[in-house]
């Protein structure tokens, strides 16, 4: 048991933000709201970025770069997207310090170098792109453009939890134009595909797919796709959107193309991202109270060799082992840790590697050596078994394999377990208030009622899921005639 | 000959960035002194940080991620750190927009949304990393600490040219705690001997390595290591630099560890960087007057393959043997492009290649197939060549290699060529005014001295190099007596 670590039983919320300390993956800076990724933490998001940034390229898309600044008037061109954001953003508005005028000590903005429009630090980057776009489309020829961008992004949020909620996070923004509304849908709807593969295949994290409710809608699109998963508090957390954005950001900046058909017309957009808050996901639905749970997919480091002896020649036999298995391992593509540093003792290495994760432990002692064994323990499930030393290096690969898909089916059963549905709203607040989780319930459609129950019960409708049965019903809430359930849940 | 494209010994600074955006690099944005990075020049940034990245971790680096923003009084702790930086930084003021205030349309900074202290863009980490290393580091045994950061950086520079000079760039900052100077100082050498290799054997381009006189130095360090190439106009382009800091970053934020001897210390310390300023550096040592010329270590593009064909049937066939030639190439980790388009023809193919520097083109005509054999046509030289089709793929890597050798060598050879050595003032002025290049001369190691050469001449000390003979003489421009003559250019 790790020590003196709250059990998620007693803090939910308390366990994940001494998780997230505790096993090196980040810390508060002194800025407020902004996070320092340490490098444990950064090897994973750096895992994560490579998966998705070949799913990108297998899919078309070329990554750019566009400034991290966007003046306030592009800002102000699209009005529900401003709405959305001018908020919670951070204002540049000077580009010098100088001494303090009065006299004292330090420096202060100097009123010389006001800039003449204030820079927004973007919070996400469809305007300054548009206006970039508007530059590169003159005619069908120049479409589709498939851009992604790697960067970060600030929105200035009061109450801010590491990865879940910053004031500055990592992403990528994905942000296409296309000639026709039904290339752009698909696109939009392709790219939400490719999030939900990336979370179920490497994250291990099984998703629901489906569209937001207007309600929910990103700032400035026509339909928000969304994948969302389920926490091991029964909350639900959004771990990537796609929108399609219609022509507002055409229109917004006055982009148009010359046809096929020699007509000027306004462009089709999408965008689409996620962000640094997977790594919250991934923290949320596997880890224990022992700490931190990795899929081996995403893992930095997979498997971790210790070695226990008293005198140096049992070191010296253990360390030929340790290397050979090192070695043969590496050929496989499997990242290795031999850790035989001897300021730590061999329990004080396996507590380590517990609490950061690691998914498989290969612990070589003397005297299991001597009877050519030694023992593997999997993170996942922390059996421990006695297995033949000349052999060890075969279970890995599928040890590996099963403790992915163990991970992934124990999250969908967990998922399964705790979606219900409620056909009554006493049904629905007695399921909020003692059990939580997901709630498949009908909806009477008006944006009206969502913000009714929304208030009432902190539950939001996360998606409309995309494989819905139509099913005839009333509004949990009005009463009024409803044509599908929908998934209601309160959220990180 | 590239149409309406400016030639180097016309106009060099209008060929340039002429090149920047007719190749697809970049272009300007709407954000005054931000670029924004196409999709092509992106690619070439990306196998940069790709290459950068490993050969960063080979040397036990990992990466992390600091805050964006630094509060104003971390700015002002190293004194000639914030003297260096105070006069062109983006402020942050506020976190809020708020419909202006005397009822006209349009946001302004809401005046209740104010900092209490102001935040700057980074423009370098430091700051915000000291004070994080604080939290990290109590022994010896935290020690030493590699970190490195991939990140945007901002400097709100007045006259900005693209990729050379921006407010807004890519770079990486490597920012590493050691417990002895020695340590320290062999990590920042060890580092700038990274950039040299990776200037010289990614980027064909030579390199001088040395040590920055004082006026050169990085704002806050103790010394400055730099690594210095020549562009094609002669001009010095400072490359990367590595920096020793001393204790002055510990000591602004009163960074101790307590040593094996039981001591409180302070700590010690490195910096060292380099930017999308290569992309500068790449593009102005090798292209030419028909558009860049890539070195095939860092071409997105290694080989375009065009058809040339009248008939479906000669299309049947070209198709075939292209095919076969791409798959083979991308068997031995070869990029290859066989642009079979039918809306552009092969002489416009031919050029859009040429323009965007792709090493090495394979042209297949209907009539040379029929004799068995194709064309291949190297950028750096522009040779041609007819060879038997069959075996073309086996020419392929080799030619590869002698191209990025060649742009190498070609490169070393126009450095040596345009280093001269000056004895006298005379001679200094007019290589200065009529010949240009690297001057190499005798400095009397004086700030005063440097800084009137500068004010009358425009050139600098680019560097005093590592491998500098040792030899009496007097300055250039005081007579003083000095012990080693120092590398004058000017400089971007």
């Amino acid at each position: 048991m790790a020590k003196d670590f709250v059990k998620r039983s007693e803090n939910y919320s308390e366990w994940y933000n001494e998780l997230v300390v505790r096993a090196d993956l980040a810390e508060n800076s002194s800025v407020r709201g902004c996070m320092v990724i340490k490098p444990y933490g950064y090897a994973i998001w750096e895992k994560m970025q490579s998966a998705l940034d070949s799913m990108f390229k297998a899919t078309g898309h070329q990554n750019a770069y566009f400034p991290l600044f966007i003046p306030k008037s592009f800002f102000e061109k699209e009005a529900e997207h401003v709405e959305g954001f001018a908020k919670e953003c951070a204002v540049v508005t000077h580009h010098r310090l100088t001494p303090k005028k009065d006299g004292t000590a330090g420096l202060e903005p100097d009123p010389d170098a006001k800039l003449e429009e204030e820079l927004i630090v973007r919070p996400t980057s469809e305007t300054i792109i548009w206006d970039t776009y508007k530059r590169w489309i003159k005619s069908y020829r120049d479409l589709p453009i498939l851009c992604n961008q790697w960067a970060n992004v600030v929105r200035w949020e009061m109450r801010t939890r590491m990865f879940l909620r910053t004031a500055e996070f990592l992403w990528q923004e994905g942000h296409t134009a296309h000639a026709t509304r039904e290339e752009a849908e698909a696109e939009a709807k392709k790219m939400l595909n490719v999030y939900a593969d990336f979370a179920e295949k490497f994250m291990a994290v099984p998703v629901i797919k489906g569209v937001k409710s207007p309600n929910e809608r990103f700032a400035g699109a026509v339909d928000t796709y969304c994948i969302e998963a389920m926490m091991q508090d029964g909350k639900a957390l959004q771990a990537g959107t796609s929108h399609f954005l219609g022509q507002n950001f055409a229109k917004a900046f006055d982009v148009k193309f010359l046809s096929k058909e020699n007509k000027l017309e306004y462009v089709w957009a999408t965008s689409w991202g996620v962000s640094t808050r997977l790594m919250g996901a991934l923290i949320m639905t596997h880890s224990d109270d022992e700490g931190l749970v990795l899929p081996p997919a995403l893992a930095p480091i997979q498997v971790v060799i210790i070695p226990i002896f008293k005198t140096e020649e049992e070191c010296e036999k253990i360390n030929q082992q340790a290397q050979r298995i090192k070695t043969t391992l590496e050929q496989q593509g499997i990242s290795v840790r031999y850790d035989d540093r001897r300021e730590y003792k061999p329990g004080w290495k396996f507590h380590e590697y517990e609490f950061k994760g690691v998914p498989l432990r290969i612990t070589i002692g003397a005297r299991d050596l001597a009877e050519g064994k030694c023992e593997i323990a999997r993170r996942d499930t922390m059996n421990k078994e006695l297995v033949n030393i000349d052999t060890v290096t075969e279970l890995v690969k599928p040890t590996l394999d099963d403790i992915q898909s163990n991970l992934y089916n124990r999250a969908l059963q967990y998922r399964l377990d705790n979606t219900r549905k409620a056909d009554t709203w006493e049904e629905f607040v007695d399921i909020l208030e003692h059990k939580g989780g997901f709630i498949s319930a009908h909806w009477d459609g008006t944006p009206e009622t969502e913000e009714k129950i929304k208030e009432l019960t902190k539950a939001t409708i996360r998606c409309i899921p995309f494989d819905n049965e139509k099913e005839e019903g009333r509004c949990v809430y009005s009463g009024k005639p409803s044509s599908q359930r929908v998934i209601f849940a309160k959220a990180y």
